[in-house]
């Protein structure tokens, strides 16, 4: 998407080959600094420090962390290690595991001579990929905007709600839940987004609110709490979310306080849609409760980065001296709360058999 | 409650019968800092500010404000203008207009040169019923929490949840929602309170972490996020949270995001209960929906206080420059996901019926 003007990606191979390019997505939204991943170490802390972060993003920086580990060392001691120091660098997001284990299978069976370029050209291969399904979202997702758009009778701009950021900053390029709406505004459709600030890591005041505007979206951010206010005053016609792991079964893992947005749009009759990319799908879980849920950092909520008045950027403490904080990443909303899932193949229902009727081959798998 | 070992108030008239003091809450939980009001305009700032805040607290300011305004000045034209600067400082909670009106009414009938005299009296008179409701709010819900601890085999504390500030700096002392965590704290009953921060004002991450931690009393504090995934887990016994406004059939205006907290309640079979004082029922409206919500500065959310590593207070900017932000202060709790209210006469179903059992002269006045 588009950033003062000029199509920009979030994960790039340098031109000399060398070096994988970033967004440091920490800086964002007060500075825009790319930066060079040289090594395997700086691949993992890439992911684990969030420079990158986005379940598709977070699967394409692992594959070229195993490019850049064989570019160093093609043995096969390398070729674990790197697997190794890749998995268990955020416990969640299945695009990790996945893009891991198909490159480690695929590199495996390789001379080590062979395994460097195949890296690389898988990796720009998983990027190319998230691009044609983020796209193939946008499309499958466009006409519920639209439908909401008609059901307005075209007065007023679509309004619709996010959590978290599930915009291309996620991905590779367009985002998932934010695909259809970047695809709605590029074809005219009136809209305005209501941003979850998304406590404690900021990511919708941050992010989600960034690109939107730097792409034109009129936005507004709003505190975590306010959404559901804002649903029962009639002010939101449909919420678009993405998903760190989806069951088999429809089960959604997704950014903290997704859960209380989807009770909220249930009780209000507001459609709640989750969009997924299909490697965001953990064929092997069919009860949501037994997706393991990250623990993270309390600081991340003690601590909050902000702008200065003066223009420099500042770490605060805003708990007291003496509180602890517990620091939860993810829930689980239960597919009884998901109006529908849009993936690249299409729409389906929050289900077993709606998946099963986009993904048949699965059934013959089981 | 205590501060430092030694019992507090949040409102007390100084000893010199000059001025009121108040503790600024607004430089909580950093620095303790206890302030003068001296005149109408200074009383009517730290409630517009939120320098004192919490229903209870600002009825009890707003009391105090018309005695230091008679003090001023005791004519008419005085009065009016004081209720009028009070009444216009916030709209939502219904203490303020309760007191406003209750003084007014009590002065309007005297000479002038009654009238200071008077309203010091009904002020401190105003407070001092405060902490007897409080006190009665800490014995009727008591029960509910020693309740839960038997249900859990008297094993591990009991996990208690609570959104925004309803302790005793809400309050004039004792607090209404954590009126009865403090009685059961005093009488040994093992208990931890999981604290939503509370955006935008982070009101439990600075008010009620501080005031439960000065105390003496666990707590955890979590984003507002967190909260339904807890309550998922089975980590919360029980929900308690005060309330600005309460219908006569129960409905509840209180700090925005406490619907969502009663949704994930009701969804997880959690006891969520809304302790008030009576003042804080607005007899005149049958329908939540119809209780004008507070829209706040949008700079709430923008910017965030907290402390520097070098121990300063600074204030950052948190959301991009060039988006904008959306603060709608309160939002309404609607009965039917209410367990039960505490008042200070006991306890009742959140239904025009069970006020109605509780405070039968309402019945008459009908």
């Amino acid at each position: 998407m588009k950033v003062g003007g000029t199509a920009t990606r979030t994960i790039w191979l340098e031109p000399d080959g060398a070096a994988v390019g970033i967004i440091d997505q920490t800086l964002l939204p007060f500075e825009l600094k790319k930066r060079r991943l040289i090594t395997l170490d700086e691949a993992a802390h890439a992911i684990r420090a969030m420079l990158v972060r986005g379940a598709p993003l977070i699967g394409a920086t692992a594959a070229y962390g195993m490019a850049l580990a064989m570019r160093a060392d093609p043995s096969d001691a390398a070729l674990e290690q790197a697997a190794k120091t890749l998995l268990a660098t955020r416990p969640t997001a299945v695009n990790l595991r996945w893009a891991v284990e198909d490159l480690r299978a695929l590199l495996t069976k390789l001379p080590p001579a062979a395994r460097e370029a195949a890296a690389y050209a898988r990796a720009s291969q998983i990027c190319e990929e998230d691009v044609v399904i983020n796209r193939a979202i946008a499309s499958v997702g466009l006409p519920l905007i639209q439908k909401a758009w008609e059901k307005k009778g075209r007065r007023g701009p679509v309004e619709i709600l996010t959590h978290c950021n599930a915009g291309w900053l996620a991905a590779v390029d367009w985002g998932t839940a934010l695909a259809p709406v970047y695809l709605a505004f590029d074809q005219g459709i009136p809209l305005h987004v209501w941003v979850d600030e998304t406590r404690p890591r900021n990511q919708g005041a941050s992010l989600t609110a960034w690109e939107l505007g730097s792409h034109g979206v009129k936005h507004t951010v709003i505190a975590d709490n306010a959404g559901g206010h804002l649903m029962q005053q009639g002010r939101v016609d449909l919420c678009l979310v993405g998903t760190d792991r989806t069951t088999a079964t429809g089960d959604v893992a997704n950014k903290i306080g997704t859960y209380l947005k989807a009770l909220a749009a249930f009780d209000n009759q507001v459609p709640f849609y989750v969009a997924l990319p299909s490697p965001s799908i953990d064929w092997s879980i069919t009860d949501g409760r037994k997706i393991p849920i990250e623990e993270r950092d309390p600081a991340e909520l003690a601590e909050i980065s902000g702008r200065l008045a003066d223009s420099g950027v500042a770490r605060v403490r805003v708990i007291p001296e003496g509180s602890t904080a517990a620091n939860p990443g993810f829930d689980v909303t239960p597919a009884r709360l998901i109006t529908a899932l849009i993936t690249e193949r299409g729409i389906c229902a929050a289900s077993r058999e709606g998946l099963l009727s986009l993904f048949p081959e699965r059934r013959a798998a089981e």
